[in-house]
């Protein structure tokens, strides 16, 4: 073979891909690192699956996802005009991303947040506004956001946060909405754990974008399914750039049980979070620091605040959460809520730590 | 709600998005528009469906795909690291078009071909270089293809060529490789249903991808799987660009099963050559002139060059076609080959006009 010469274009070759949580393949290992839900789909899901004509996959699917899409827009109460789906919500943001962000159309973030974000900017090759969360206040927001992101075109709400799993006043948001001079994203990817959520604003601001996914409440992480809320032309124009087919015929007919299950949805909600209430209070019992927990995950400090040895610790022994190396986040863990089996292990095991 | 206002990048205030072939909800119309096989999937793909265990569904899948590439890298007799697997073909697109295309990397591409190419171009506010096909020579490759093409940064050659159906002589292709400064990407969707194709010249030289798609051959459209194969730096380039968990744990168990099970896809393929050689004989019957056909569809010019004419008739007795309005493109018709009483409901309409 001849030898290799690049051509891609120089932020590609100068950019490292996003690192994804670890999927180890060992299954006997407490996976409390991707904050995937402990329960499975509702068994509408599976009825679908079972009931499903294989054969007609010679077929392609709709491109629009339009039965899907409508069902979306019913549970959340807006017009068909006003959704669109994604395979995964990475799907959406990097739609996203590619219609708003440009190297003169910065983004704003929060900082620390989902480290996805800068990777999707430096493909558009957009300057990045972080804008720093207050440690010392739970990460709340700082007073002066809109004059720190008054020359974004865009600005991300990661609510509730990650990796911090805290949320932020809903009046401050719809403050930010109508303030903001420019596209307001609000990521709701751990909306359904939180008190509240911020769909209504999608339906009373012209540039505000709400997403959710299917990964942590409806626990179809394996199926790739996000969709997001705005108004019918920011709709068409991401429509524009989406993959024609960019939903599979089994993942729309999947997704689609899945949201019309309201009731199941409620209830695996309730439980996570009063899984989510019992390890908080045990890793207070440890004299943890916690971060107050609106996700289906909690950040929190042990009481050495040192993150990385927690971490490594758990992972010799067979407990896997997330840890991000950081002057701030260092200094955490973020843990997934899991069964109460999962839940009593971790516990045991920073037992042998932090006795 | 607020007055609307664009925030989008000017590019995509300005494009049109890319139209795809009709996906008509009425079932009982003779569907030959979108190139889909007329046959199902392979029973080890209903198997896999049948066996799967939906419950796993609240796991991520593997981000990497790996038990899946590893199955193209054995079929195809390529290394694990020279695979990447797209959600679609159309993946493999998006991202092959970020990597290399952008407003000082044009692309060179043929004249007609996937109508798709000037829609991602213009994401990437990329110049597209067309570079005409000879239709009086059954839509040959012009001689000076290098020439033309020499200020592209990227020149993709589809083969069989779509709308089109004919092939370009392999030789050709293998000196564009080895002369053409910057990366050649070979669109093999429809390479299955040709009598050879382009693999090898991957390995053989550092700027050549192939890229193969399940929709057709392997009678997947509705599932979205598609592929490239290429040098490993390449690979971890495109890497880069894709979303993290682009496919969902259902494709990558059921396009393995596919791309499996090599012998269903012979046996499906040589039936769907049989049938197009008796399709061709029918429409030649009819003094339709046919360009060769490759792939497993047919352009074809009806007696009287009117393509919209032809195309209207068969839509009023319920068969779909696909037609591509233009100077060119609109003297003919592209007929996907269908079933034998499919392409039997076809030719009595089409008699019903050309008697």
């Amino acid at each position: 073979m001849k030898e290799y010469k690049s051509f891609f274009r120089n932020t590609v070759d100068e950019m490292a891909g996003y690192t994804p949580g670890e999927q180890p393949k060992m299954l006997d290992l407490v996976k409390l690192n991707t904050n995937e839900n402990p329960f499975p789909p509702s068994p509408a899901v599976l009825g679908a699956l079972e009931s499903f004509d294989g054969s007609m996959l010679r077929r392609y699917p709709d491109p629009m996802a339009d039965s899907l899409c409508s069902a979306i827009a019913q549970v959340n109460n807006v017009t068909r005009n006003m959704v669109i789906a994604g395979n995964g919500s990475d799907d959406i943001l990097t739609m996203t991303f590619r219609a708003f962000t440009a190297p003169d159309k910065p983004v704003a973030i929060l900082e620390p947040t989902y480290s996805l974000y800068p990777v999707l900017a430096k493909m558009q090759e957009a300057p990045v506004i972080k804008i720093a969360l207050d440690e010392n206040n739970n990460f709340a927001m700082p007073g002066d956001i809109l004059e720190q992101a008054k020359d974004a075109n865009i600005l991300i709400i990661t609510r509730p946060n990650a990796p911090t799993g805290n949320t932020f006043p809903k009046e401050d948001i719809r403050k930010l909405a109508a303030e903001f001079e420019g596209i307001l994203f609000i990521d709701e990817a751990y909306a359904d754990f939180a008190e509240d959520n911020c769909m209504d604003l999608a339906s009373e601001y012209s540039n505000v974008i709400v997403s959710r996914t299917s990964s942590k409440s409806l626990a179809l992480a394996g199926l790739r399914f996000g969709y997001a809320v705005a108004h019918p032309a920011i709709i068409e124009g991401l429509n524009k750039l989406k993959d024609s087919y960019n939903m599979d015929m089994l993942t729309q007919r999947l997704a689609e049980a899945a949201i019309r299950d309201q009731e199941y949805l409620q209830t695996t909600v309730a439980k996570v979070k009063k899984l989510r209430a019992e390890l908080a209070g045990e890793l207070e019992r440890l004299n943890f620091k916690l971060i107050p927990a609106q996700a289906n995950f909690i950040f929190a400090c042990p009481p050495d605040e040192d993150g990385a040895k927690a971490f490594k610790f758990l992972r010799d022994h067979a407990v896997i959460v997330r840890y991000f190396p950081g002057e701030v986040t260092g200094k955490y863990l973020r843990i997934t809520v899991g069964t109460a089996a999962q839940n009593k292990r971790l516990i045991d095991v920073l037992e042998m730590l932090y006795k």
